[in-house]
């Protein structure tokens, strides 16, 4: 019997590493002798370095950098065997590395986010993954290009700074000095959001006030963005500010359509990267899960891209999730069971504490269950 | 394939017929073509006659009765196909069938299951089945007694009434005129209680404050019981009072063993009438639950008794229930699998609000998992 763990996180409660190792633990504690595939999922958000780390062979890379405030720390992306470099955007310049009192657009950089790529491209690197969820800035990747080579000048032809406050004195821009070799490299960017760089549904209304954007700031970085996108577009002869996604952390996905990249879902660009198509296929059980599931988790969650996967083979796929939410007719369409595993009624607090003991006796009834029908 | 649904009830949210129905519904909307047998269990306690008829063929046989507080009222016995008759005492002398306020022992009487008894003879039955549970009387079976024909008298030779106060003016006793069929049915008592009839572990003490009695009325109903058992006990020449169950519903215990009666574990009772055991052995997946289960499951409860059942068949026996508390690994022993059927965090009430729909869901789970696993 080989089963495959592949579950998201439980948001604010376990990685989905944990929740991965949790379900191995407690199916082997009724199968000792099953095979466990671990394939730790995420969707390009917060985790996804740690989850892919879990999930394939690759090595961690440490460098300098500067993070979202502008000073100088030690951060990491991972080098698959393939030359590709997976750089998850939170752990450079993430919301989580910036103490609540200081989020504010005006003070955070994507820099370091430039600096990974241009360590990762002198490591030889030739595919960067780019996982862009939890950002910090709205500087609609100004710091980014900055960092490999780009410049941008104010009105006097002074070199401006790196933050998102250094866009409203942006009056001209040189790509000219732009590292050359990121022309020459595949840049995938998992992104699952629409949104276009600016107007209502711009990065500076939709996700501004998450990262400490007034009510002010909101409206002048819309509007400074919309013009500093004129500039970048004029650069490469070609428009990117309307596309879906450009809005994406605050504007870098913008930016890396401008350096050719292609927006992806998270889910889906992590799972090719671990194989987990391959890991699918052998498995004769797959156990998933993720803190909240409802008629959602089918559209671009990684649970329901780890179903879909499973649908061609027959394969089972169990859902094991903090809650399951409203009607369970449409996931059932892809998972063969949804489960919660609180086991009786609880508050949401008890459940956040005890959730890796409810996960592993959760999981031990799914073990005891499928190892005796499957036997029969 | 051919499932059991053999649930216990879930107390004070759903009768275990209706579990075991919502059970089969869910089940049917998954594998429309599964052969479903409603066994829904109960324990002697409140809801075994109901469930017991909706198990197996029978009649519900009217009649009329003194109730709990000696007015006339109709009520019902189940009359099974082998002259077995099924009598309730929660259904002609039950707590809920006596209003708050005005529960006290000194005004309750078991002399309608006499009466029931009376009438089952009459009918011909050769066997009686009695469940005790749910009582509202502490009167030691005086009533049940009179009814049946036998007479107690005070001091001056007056016959006493049928109430619990009547207790303190018996003086002698004459079971000269007891039916005397009822030395000629089987007996059987669904019982799950050890208590003795008196003392510290006797029926007032334990029982006799949540049917009304106050702590004077608790000692002087234990001393007044210790004095009426011996009357009985010189009459059959036999000692009852400090067996096992003697104290069930109110020392109707100990007057059921003076009258030959056997005590036995309710849900064994139940099973055997109701052909359980057949059941188990022709099901190929077996759901039961209840309202929480814990190790305590294990211990004469329903499902723990269906699942027990199950064992030399290797039939796999899932929990649904309210709730799962505790450590599993014991419940495992005996259950494939042990699922709450709540859906995430919520709050008790919530639970019991919304039980049927979390049932149905939940079952809905088992049974795609079922399905697909033994297709395999």
């Amino acid at each position: 019997m080989k089963i495959l763990c592949a579950p998201d996180s439980y948001k604010g409660s376990m990685s989905s590493v944990k929740v991965a190792e949790i379900m191995k633990n407690a199916f082997r504690s009724i199968v000792p002798d099953v095979k466990v595939d671990l394939k730790p999922m995420a969707d390009g958000g917060e985790g996804t370095l740690h989850a892919m780390w879990e999930a394939i062979e690759g090595e961690i890379i440490e460098f300098d950098c500067k993070g979202p405030l502008g000073h100088l720390r030690k951060s990491r992306y991972l080098e698959l065997a393939d030359n590709t470099a997976v750089i998850e955007g939170a752990e450079i310049a993430g919301l989580p590395l910036v103490p609540k009192e200081q989020r504010n657009p005006d003070w955070t950089t994507t820099y370091g986010i430039g600096e990974a790529i241009f360590h990762a491209l002198n490591r030889g690197n030739k595919k960067l993954i780019l996982a862009l969820g939890g950002s910090s800035s709205n500087d609609g990747g100004l710091g980014m290009f900055q960092a490999l080579g780009m410049k941008a000048f104010d009105i006097d032809n002074q070199e401006v700074g790196i933050f998102g406050k250094d866009l409203f004195q942006v009056d001209h821009v040189d790509f000219g000095s732009l590292d050359s070799r990121i022309q020459n490299v595949q840049i995938q960017v998992a992104c699952d959001v629409d949104n276009p760089l600016t107007g209502p549904k711009g990065a500076s209304h939709v996700y501004g006030p998450q990262k400490g954007a007034d009510e002010r700031q909101v409206i002048v970085y819309d509007e400074v963005l919309l013009r500093y996108s004129r500039l970048v577009e004029e650069a490469f002869n070609e428009s990117f500010a309307e596309r879906k996604g450009a809005g994406a952390a605050g504007g870098l996905g913008f930016a890396f359509l401008a350096l050719g990249g292609e927006l992806h879902s998270g889910a889906e660009l992590v799972s090719n990267a671990i194989k987990l198509p391959e890991a699918v296929n052998k498995a004769d059980l797959i156990l998933t899960g993720e803190g909240q599931s409802d008629e959602q988790t089918l559209y671009g969650k990684a649970p329901g891209f780890v179903a879909d996967l499973a649908v061609g083979d027959h394969t089972s796929v169990i859902l094991l999730s903090g809650s399951i939410e409203g009607q369970t007719d449409k996931l059932n369409k892809l998972f063969t069971g949804c489960f919660s595993i609180v086991p009786g009624p609880r508050s949401l607090e008890d459940c956040m504490e005890n959730g890796e003991t409810y996960l592993y006796q959760s999981t031990q009834q799914i073990a005891q269950m499928a190892y005796k029908l499957l036997k029969e």
